[in-house]
Protein backbone atom coordinates (compact mmCIF):
# COMPACT_ATOMS: atom_id res chain seq x y z
CA UNK A 1 0.00 0.00 0.00
CA UNK A 2 1.02 3.52 -0.63
CA UNK A 3 -0.60 6.59 1.02
CA UNK A 4 0.35 9.79 0.00
CA UNK A 5 -0.45 13.03 2.62
CA UNK A 6 0.43 16.52 2.73
CA UNK A 7 1.15 18.50 5.85
CA UNK A 8 0.91 22.60 5.23
CA UNK A 9 2.71 25.14 7.37
CA UNK A 10 3.41 28.29 7.25
CA UNK A 11 7.30 29.64 8.68
CA UNK A 12 9.37 32.19 10.05
CA UNK A 13 11.79 31.50 8.08
CA UNK A 14 15.62 32.10 9.29
CA UNK A 15 16.36 29.21 10.56
CA UNK A 16 12.79 28.56 12.34
CA UNK A 17 12.24 24.94 13.91
CA UNK A 18 8.52 23.18 13.79
CA UNK A 19 8.08 19.85 15.39
CA UNK A 20 5.84 17.94 13.06
CA UNK A 21 5.73 14.86 14.60
CA UNK A 22 2.23 15.09 16.18
CA UNK A 23 0.88 16.10 12.68
CA UNK A 24 3.30 12.65 11.31
CA UNK A 25 1.38 10.66 14.15
CA UNK A 26 -1.97 11.41 12.89
CA UNK A 27 -1.32 11.20 9.20
CA UNK A 28 -0.29 7.81 9.79
CA UNK A 29 -2.97 6.89 12.31
CA UNK A 30 -5.58 7.89 9.12
CA UNK A 31 -3.39 5.93 6.60
CA UNK A 32 -4.47 2.62 8.02
CA UNK A 33 -1.23 0.94 7.03
CA UNK A 34 0.16 -1.46 9.62
CA UNK A 35 3.77 -1.71 9.57
CA UNK A 36 6.44 0.16 6.71
CA UNK A 37 8.16 3.21 6.79
CA UNK A 38 6.83 7.28 6.50
CA UNK A 39 9.10 8.84 3.97
CA UNK A 40 9.25 12.70 4.74
CA UNK A 41 10.23 14.84 2.03
CA UNK A 42 10.46 18.77 1.80
CA UNK A 43 10.36 20.03 -1.89
CA UNK A 44 12.55 23.27 -1.97
CA UNK A 45 16.11 23.86 -1.57
CA UNK A 46 16.27 26.29 1.30
CA UNK A 47 15.01 23.90 3.87
CA UNK A 48 15.69 20.52 5.85
CA UNK A 49 14.40 17.47 8.05
CA UNK A 50 15.78 15.37 10.96
CA UNK A 51 15.30 14.78 14.48
CA UNK A 52 16.07 16.39 17.78
CA UNK A 53 14.94 16.61 21.77
CA UNK A 54 12.71 19.54 20.63
CA UNK A 55 13.66 21.87 24.35
CA UNK A 56 14.46 25.19 24.13
CA UNK A 57 18.01 24.73 24.87
CA UNK A 58 19.03 22.86 21.78
CA UNK A 59 16.09 24.99 19.82
CA UNK A 60 19.19 27.48 20.42
CA UNK A 61 21.99 25.33 19.90
CA UNK A 62 21.09 24.20 16.63
CA UNK A 63 20.86 27.93 14.88
CA UNK A 64 24.47 28.97 16.56
CA UNK A 65 25.52 25.75 15.27
CA UNK A 66 24.23 26.87 11.71
CA UNK A 67 25.91 30.40 11.72
CA UNK A 68 29.07 28.94 12.80
CA UNK A 69 29.96 26.26 10.10
CA UNK A 70 27.38 28.26 7.35
CA UNK A 71 27.62 31.82 8.47
CA UNK A 72 25.22 34.50 7.09
CA UNK A 73 27.61 37.01 6.80
CA UNK A 74 30.34 35.55 4.33
CA UNK A 75 29.73 36.34 0.61
CA UNK A 76 27.82 33.78 -1.65
CA UNK A 77 28.12 33.35 -5.09
CA UNK A 78 24.66 32.79 -5.08
CA UNK A 79 23.39 36.07 -3.72
CA UNK A 80 25.79 37.81 -6.26
CA UNK A 81 23.85 35.91 -9.12
CA UNK A 82 20.28 36.20 -7.67
CA UNK A 83 20.76 39.08 -5.06
CA UNK A 84 18.32 37.03 -3.03
CA UNK A 85 20.24 36.94 -0.02
CA UNK A 86 20.07 33.64 0.94
CA UNK A 87 22.75 32.06 -0.22
CA UNK A 88 23.75 30.12 3.23
CA UNK A 89 20.09 29.09 3.17
CA UNK A 90 20.88 26.89 0.60
CA UNK A 91 24.30 25.64 1.63
CA UNK A 92 22.60 24.69 4.70
CA UNK A 93 19.59 22.55 3.43
CA UNK A 94 22.00 20.77 1.25
CA UNK A 95 24.30 19.62 4.04
CA UNK A 96 21.14 18.81 6.30
CA UNK A 97 18.97 17.13 3.23
CA UNK A 98 15.44 16.80 2.55
CA UNK A 99 14.46 13.42 3.42
CA UNK A 100 13.69 11.29 6.50
CA UNK A 101 12.73 7.60 6.22
CA UNK A 102 11.63 6.14 9.76
CA UNK A 103 10.05 3.03 10.26
CA UNK A 104 7.07 2.19 12.00
CA UNK A 105 4.85 -0.92 13.69
CA UNK A 106 1.71 -1.09 14.92
CA UNK A 107 0.79 2.13 13.08
CA UNK A 108 3.50 3.25 15.67
CA UNK A 109 6.70 5.14 14.91
CA UNK A 110 9.94 3.78 16.20
CA UNK A 111 11.15 7.39 17.56
CA UNK A 112 12.83 7.74 21.01
CA UNK A 113 10.84 8.92 23.78
CA UNK A 114 12.77 12.44 23.51
CA UNK A 115 13.29 12.61 19.98
CA UNK A 116 10.69 14.83 17.30
CA UNK A 117 10.74 15.08 13.65
CA UNK A 118 11.58 18.55 12.55
CA UNK A 119 11.61 20.66 9.09
CA UNK A 120 13.79 23.35 9.94
CA UNK A 121 13.42 26.56 7.25
CA UNK A 122 16.64 28.26 7.01
CA UNK A 123 15.65 30.59 3.89
CA UNK A 124 15.88 34.09 5.05
CA UNK A 125 11.79 34.81 5.26
CA UNK A 126 8.41 33.61 6.19
CA UNK A 127 7.41 31.05 3.63
CA UNK A 128 4.67 28.23 2.77
CA UNK A 129 5.89 25.26 2.74
CA UNK A 130 4.46 21.37 2.25
CA UNK A 131 5.87 18.21 3.82
CA UNK A 132 5.06 15.17 1.80
CA UNK A 133 4.25 11.77 3.89
CA UNK A 134 4.73 8.50 1.81
CA UNK A 135 3.39 6.03 3.94
CA UNK A 136 4.27 2.75 2.43
CA UNK A 137 3.83 -1.21 3.70
CA UNK A 138 0.92 -3.34 4.61
CA UNK B 1 6.55 -7.75 2.59
CA UNK B 2 7.80 -5.74 5.39
CA UNK B 3 9.86 -7.29 7.97
CA UNK B 4 11.07 -5.35 11.22
CA UNK B 5 13.92 -6.69 13.11
CA UNK B 6 16.49 -4.89 15.72
CA UNK B 7 20.30 -4.88 16.42
CA UNK B 8 20.76 -4.53 20.27
CA UNK B 9 24.57 -2.98 21.24
CA UNK B 10 26.47 -1.74 23.93
CA UNK B 11 28.39 1.74 23.00
CA UNK B 12 31.11 3.19 24.62
CA UNK B 13 29.22 6.32 23.89
CA UNK B 14 31.85 9.47 23.14
CA UNK B 15 31.68 8.77 19.31
CA UNK B 16 31.46 4.99 19.74
CA UNK B 17 31.92 4.50 16.16
CA UNK B 18 30.64 0.87 15.32
CA UNK B 19 30.53 -1.27 12.31
CA UNK B 20 27.22 -3.16 12.47
CA UNK B 21 27.32 -4.17 8.67
CA UNK B 22 27.61 -7.94 9.00
CA UNK B 23 24.66 -7.56 11.53
CA UNK B 24 22.19 -6.45 8.95
CA UNK B 25 23.71 -8.46 6.42
CA UNK B 26 22.49 -11.69 8.40
CA UNK B 27 19.14 -10.31 9.42
CA UNK B 28 18.88 -9.52 5.24
CA UNK B 29 19.44 -13.37 5.06
CA UNK B 30 17.11 -14.83 7.66
CA UNK B 31 14.18 -11.96 6.01
CA UNK B 32 13.62 -13.92 2.48
CA UNK B 33 12.97 -10.53 0.65
CA UNK B 34 14.89 -10.82 -2.48
CA UNK B 35 14.86 -6.98 -3.69
CA UNK B 36 14.10 -4.00 -2.03
CA UNK B 37 15.08 -1.73 0.88
CA UNK B 38 15.96 -1.89 4.21
CA UNK B 39 15.69 1.53 6.64
CA UNK B 40 18.17 1.84 8.97
CA UNK B 41 17.09 3.64 12.04
CA UNK B 42 18.06 4.59 15.25
CA UNK B 43 15.90 5.87 17.81
CA UNK B 44 17.07 7.94 20.01
CA UNK B 45 18.45 12.02 19.87
CA UNK B 46 22.42 11.84 20.83
CA UNK B 47 23.28 8.77 17.95
CA UNK B 48 23.31 8.85 14.20
CA UNK B 49 24.06 6.79 11.08
CA UNK B 50 26.27 6.69 8.06
CA UNK B 51 28.43 4.85 6.27
CA UNK B 52 32.03 4.78 6.20
CA UNK B 53 35.34 2.84 5.05
CA UNK B 54 35.98 1.16 8.52
CA UNK B 55 39.47 1.60 9.14
CA UNK B 56 41.52 2.93 11.83
CA UNK B 57 43.13 6.30 10.16
CA UNK B 58 38.63 7.07 9.24
CA UNK B 59 37.81 6.14 12.59
CA UNK B 60 40.74 8.63 13.84
CA UNK B 61 39.55 11.61 11.20
CA UNK B 62 36.05 11.45 11.97
CA UNK B 63 36.13 12.43 16.02
CA UNK B 64 38.32 14.97 14.81
CA UNK B 65 36.02 16.41 12.28
CA UNK B 66 33.26 16.42 14.59
CA UNK B 67 35.07 17.72 17.58
CA UNK B 68 36.27 20.93 15.01
CA UNK B 69 32.71 21.25 14.07
CA UNK B 70 30.87 20.64 16.97
CA UNK B 71 33.10 21.31 19.89
CA UNK B 72 32.42 19.53 23.55
CA UNK B 73 33.77 22.20 25.15
CA UNK B 74 31.83 25.58 24.51
CA UNK B 75 28.78 25.99 25.72
CA UNK B 76 25.17 24.59 25.23
CA UNK B 77 22.29 26.18 26.07
CA UNK B 78 20.99 22.10 26.44
CA UNK B 79 23.43 21.37 28.98
CA UNK B 80 22.71 24.95 31.30
CA UNK B 81 19.34 23.89 31.12
CA UNK B 82 19.68 19.95 31.63
CA UNK B 83 22.75 19.58 33.43
CA UNK B 84 23.94 16.06 31.26
CA UNK B 85 26.62 17.96 29.55
CA UNK B 86 25.48 16.06 26.20
CA UNK B 87 24.63 18.90 24.26
CA UNK B 88 27.34 18.70 22.01
CA UNK B 89 26.03 15.40 21.46
CA UNK B 90 21.92 16.00 20.44
CA UNK B 91 23.68 18.52 17.49
CA UNK B 92 26.01 16.50 16.08
CA UNK B 93 23.49 13.22 15.79
CA UNK B 94 20.92 16.30 14.17
CA UNK B 95 23.42 16.90 11.70
CA UNK B 96 24.03 13.23 10.82
CA UNK B 97 20.74 12.21 11.05
CA UNK B 98 19.00 9.10 12.46
CA UNK B 99 18.02 6.81 9.01
CA UNK B 100 19.86 5.56 6.22
CA UNK B 101 17.95 3.82 3.57
CA UNK B 102 19.92 0.91 1.35
CA UNK B 103 18.97 -0.40 -1.44
CA UNK B 104 19.64 -4.48 -2.36
CA UNK B 105 18.96 -7.34 -4.87
CA UNK B 106 19.22 -11.30 -4.36
CA UNK B 107 19.37 -10.38 -0.48
CA UNK B 108 22.95 -8.43 -1.30
CA UNK B 109 23.39 -4.61 -0.10
CA UNK B 110 23.88 -2.31 -2.70
CA UNK B 111 27.10 -1.57 -0.27
CA UNK B 112 30.85 -0.78 -2.21
CA UNK B 113 33.20 -3.02 -1.34
CA UNK B 114 34.94 -0.71 1.10
CA UNK B 115 31.98 0.67 2.32
CA UNK B 116 30.41 -0.34 5.86
CA UNK B 117 27.39 0.74 7.32
CA UNK B 118 27.76 2.79 11.00
CA UNK B 119 26.15 3.18 14.68
CA UNK B 120 27.85 6.34 16.02
CA UNK B 121 27.13 7.17 19.18
CA UNK B 122 27.95 10.74 20.16
CA UNK B 123 26.57 10.60 23.79
CA UNK B 124 28.67 11.16 26.46
CA UNK B 125 28.19 7.59 28.52
CA UNK B 126 27.98 4.12 27.25
CA UNK B 127 24.08 3.55 25.99
CA UNK B 128 22.38 0.19 25.56
CA UNK B 129 21.33 0.80 21.74
CA UNK B 130 18.40 -0.41 19.22
CA UNK B 131 18.74 -0.11 15.62
CA UNK B 132 15.48 -0.53 13.80
CA UNK B 133 15.98 -2.55 10.78
CA UNK B 134 12.27 -1.88 8.53
CA UNK B 135 13.16 -4.52 5.35
CA UNK B 136 10.87 -3.95 2.39
CA UNK B 137 10.30 -5.56 -0.88
CA UNK B 138 9.71 -8.56 -2.57
CA UNK C 1 6.59 -3.41 -7.28
CA UNK C 2 10.29 -3.27 -6.88
CA UNK C 3 12.73 -1.89 -10.29
CA UNK C 4 16.14 -1.76 -9.78
CA UNK C 5 17.87 0.69 -12.69
CA UNK C 6 21.55 2.26 -12.78
CA UNK C 7 22.70 5.15 -13.93
CA UNK C 8 26.12 4.56 -15.10
CA UNK C 9 28.85 8.05 -14.71
CA UNK C 10 32.01 9.79 -15.02
CA UNK C 11 32.96 12.49 -12.25
CA UNK C 12 36.13 14.57 -12.56
CA UNK C 13 36.14 14.10 -9.03
CA UNK C 14 37.52 17.01 -6.76
CA UNK C 15 33.73 17.83 -5.55
CA UNK C 16 32.33 17.59 -8.39
CA UNK C 17 28.77 18.31 -8.71
CA UNK C 18 26.45 15.95 -11.42
CA UNK C 19 22.74 16.95 -11.79
CA UNK C 20 21.21 13.48 -12.29
CA UNK C 21 17.62 14.95 -11.87
CA UNK C 22 17.06 13.99 -15.33
CA UNK C 23 18.03 10.28 -15.63
CA UNK C 24 16.23 9.99 -12.58
CA UNK C 25 12.99 10.86 -14.12
CA UNK C 26 13.64 9.23 -17.51
CA UNK C 27 14.29 5.78 -15.25
CA UNK C 28 11.03 6.52 -13.71
CA UNK C 29 9.01 6.97 -16.42
CA UNK C 30 10.49 3.95 -17.65
CA UNK C 31 9.49 2.24 -14.87
CA UNK C 32 6.14 1.77 -14.90
CA UNK C 33 5.22 2.24 -10.92
CA UNK C 34 2.64 5.26 -10.73
CA UNK C 35 3.19 6.27 -6.63
CA UNK C 36 5.31 5.06 -3.64
CA UNK C 37 9.20 6.25 -3.43
CA UNK C 38 12.91 6.19 -5.30
CA UNK C 39 15.70 5.41 -3.29
CA UNK C 40 19.01 6.76 -4.47
CA UNK C 41 22.27 5.14 -3.16
CA UNK C 42 25.75 5.42 -4.10
CA UNK C 43 28.01 2.87 -3.48
CA UNK C 44 32.03 3.58 -2.73
CA UNK C 45 32.86 5.87 0.62
CA UNK C 46 34.14 9.16 -0.82
CA UNK C 47 30.53 10.26 -3.02
CA UNK C 48 27.36 11.68 -1.20
CA UNK C 49 23.82 12.60 -2.72
CA UNK C 50 21.67 15.50 -1.96
CA UNK C 51 19.34 18.42 -3.50
CA UNK C 52 20.30 21.67 -4.46
CA UNK C 53 19.52 24.16 -6.58
CA UNK C 54 21.87 23.83 -9.69
CA UNK C 55 23.43 27.44 -10.50
CA UNK C 56 26.79 28.46 -10.92
CA UNK C 57 26.94 30.45 -7.75
CA UNK C 58 25.98 27.68 -5.23
CA UNK C 59 27.98 24.99 -7.41
CA UNK C 60 30.61 27.41 -6.29
CA UNK C 61 29.38 28.00 -2.33
CA UNK C 62 28.91 24.49 -1.84
CA UNK C 63 32.49 23.58 -1.73
CA UNK C 64 33.95 26.12 -0.57
CA UNK C 65 31.64 25.22 2.35
CA UNK C 66 33.63 21.60 2.05
CA UNK C 67 37.32 23.23 2.00
CA UNK C 68 36.27 25.60 5.35
CA UNK C 69 34.39 22.51 7.39
CA UNK C 70 36.41 19.96 6.17
CA UNK C 71 39.77 21.13 4.47
CA UNK C 72 41.96 19.30 2.24
CA UNK C 73 45.68 20.69 3.77
CA UNK C 74 44.60 19.42 7.08
CA UNK C 75 46.70 15.99 8.19
CA UNK C 76 44.28 12.90 8.39
CA UNK C 77 44.99 9.89 9.68
CA UNK C 78 43.72 7.40 6.49
CA UNK C 79 46.30 9.25 4.40
CA UNK C 80 49.29 8.58 6.71
CA UNK C 81 48.13 4.91 6.65
CA UNK C 82 46.81 4.15 2.66
CA UNK C 83 48.79 7.09 0.73
CA UNK C 84 46.04 7.67 -1.01
CA UNK C 85 45.64 11.73 -0.44
CA UNK C 86 41.66 11.33 -0.20
CA UNK C 87 41.19 11.42 3.61
CA UNK C 88 39.50 14.60 3.29
CA UNK C 89 37.03 13.11 0.65
CA UNK C 90 35.97 9.87 3.10
CA UNK C 91 35.37 12.28 5.70
CA UNK C 92 32.79 14.73 3.67
CA UNK C 93 30.90 12.18 2.04
CA UNK C 94 30.53 10.36 5.44
CA UNK C 95 28.69 13.97 6.35
CA UNK C 96 26.88 14.04 3.47
CA UNK C 97 25.47 10.65 3.15
CA UNK C 98 25.37 7.65 0.75
CA UNK C 99 21.57 8.09 0.29
CA UNK C 100 18.52 10.03 -0.98
CA UNK C 101 14.81 8.98 -0.86
CA UNK C 102 12.17 10.56 -2.87
CA UNK C 103 8.58 10.35 -3.31
CA UNK C 104 6.42 10.36 -6.53
CA UNK C 105 3.04 10.21 -7.37
CA UNK C 106 1.72 10.00 -11.04
CA UNK C 107 5.42 9.11 -11.71
CA UNK C 108 6.53 12.48 -11.03
CA UNK C 109 9.19 13.10 -8.21
CA UNK C 110 7.69 15.56 -5.17
CA UNK C 111 11.25 17.70 -6.34
CA UNK C 112 10.66 21.61 -5.81
CA UNK C 113 10.89 24.02 -8.87
CA UNK C 114 14.31 24.74 -8.54
CA UNK C 115 15.98 21.65 -6.83
CA UNK C 116 18.08 19.17 -8.30
CA UNK C 117 19.51 15.89 -7.40
CA UNK C 118 23.10 15.79 -7.31
CA UNK C 119 25.67 13.37 -6.91
CA UNK C 120 28.68 14.99 -5.37
CA UNK C 121 31.85 12.90 -6.06
CA UNK C 122 34.42 14.36 -3.22
CA UNK C 123 37.86 12.23 -4.52
CA UNK C 124 40.66 13.05 -5.56
CA UNK C 125 40.89 12.35 -8.97
CA UNK C 126 37.93 11.29 -11.94
CA UNK C 127 36.07 8.01 -10.81
CA UNK C 128 33.25 5.93 -12.76
CA UNK C 129 30.07 5.82 -10.35
CA UNK C 130 26.90 4.13 -10.43
CA UNK C 131 23.78 5.32 -8.87
CA UNK C 132 21.46 2.62 -7.70
CA UNK C 133 17.99 3.28 -8.13
CA UNK C 134 15.19 1.34 -6.06
CA UNK C 135 11.96 2.40 -7.09
CA UNK C 136 9.15 1.13 -5.19
CA UNK C 137 5.78 0.88 -4.95
CA UNK C 138 2.39 0.25 -6.89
Amino acid sequence: MVVTRKISLQTKGDGDIIDITSQVEEQLAQAKVNSGTVTLFIPGSTAGITTIEYESGLLADFPTMWERLIPKSIPYHHDRAWGEGNGYAHIRASLLGASLVIPFNNQKLALGTWQQIVLVDFDNRPRSRQVILQIMGK
